[in-house]
């Protein structure tokens, strides 16, 4: 992983570990449910953004670069098994 | 929250948190960004479970009790809101 | 269905009619996948929001009534049903 | 578009036109809103698999072709803008 990535996911990584942590409190003190589910939306929305800087990183490094060395059935193979379990 | 709902979710909470944290020592190790991508999906679809067993929770109680004391535009509204929410 | 839930609901499909027929025209005339799949994207938004209008009169006529009557479990289980259906 | 590709595309949308013409009797005929929406959910899935047809195709020919052209940016870039929207 390219380090601009790494240091990118991370700090993103920090920032869900702490919006959850909030959502654990909000269970125990028994918040309402709908407020506590728009809170747990927005952590996945996070999570996803977390994907989109991975998923960017890999296309310009390991994509790139396994299409370059012949092994492009390999690397598409990989984005196709992403993309059905996104959809999922 | 029923006590049984909160009981589940926090369980399910404790696993989300685990997972989570072998995502971040997947990225700090630089394991390869697909396997690290299928986990994150996970993550996101263990998050989603804790929300089937709030909302089903909400439904039973919260919404039950709303549409019985008149309150039926409140509860269905945030509803909506809540799908449209999630549908993004 | 409420006539103006019905309403609303068929004239939002003749636009998704329309619109699919211009995705399956692009494809004959060998259009860019990339343009492809972002109008395919558009007609999903589409149908979703007919769900969207559909479910939220669902909400207003069946399930309050369901809930009234004392068959709450039937209505919030095709409730709970849809939700998972749809969260795949 | 490969024939191949091209080929399947549009058998699947066929499919997809009959399967929609049906939800449109459904609601005129009134079925049940709950039934009518499983029914819109499949179709989505359908449309969805069309979409991983052609973009399979797409990876194996425009952004094989543009990586190996020099066009990796234009070709990855626009993989990124599908990929955010489709998450929306």
């Amino acid at each position: 992983m390219l380090d601009s990535v790494k240091e990118d996911a991370l700090k993103r990584m920090n920032y869900v570990d702490g919006h959850l942590a909030g959502v654990r409190r909000m269970i125990e003190d028994d918040q309402y449910c709908v407020d506590v589910l728009k809170q747990t939306y927005a952590v996945r929305r996070a999570i996803q953004k977390i994907e989109a800087v991975i998923l960017e990183g890999h296309l310009h490094t390991h994509v790139i670069e396994g299409v370059r060395d012949g092994r492009d059935q390999q690397v598409l193979g990989e984005l196709m098994e992403l993309y059905n379990l996104s959809e999922r």
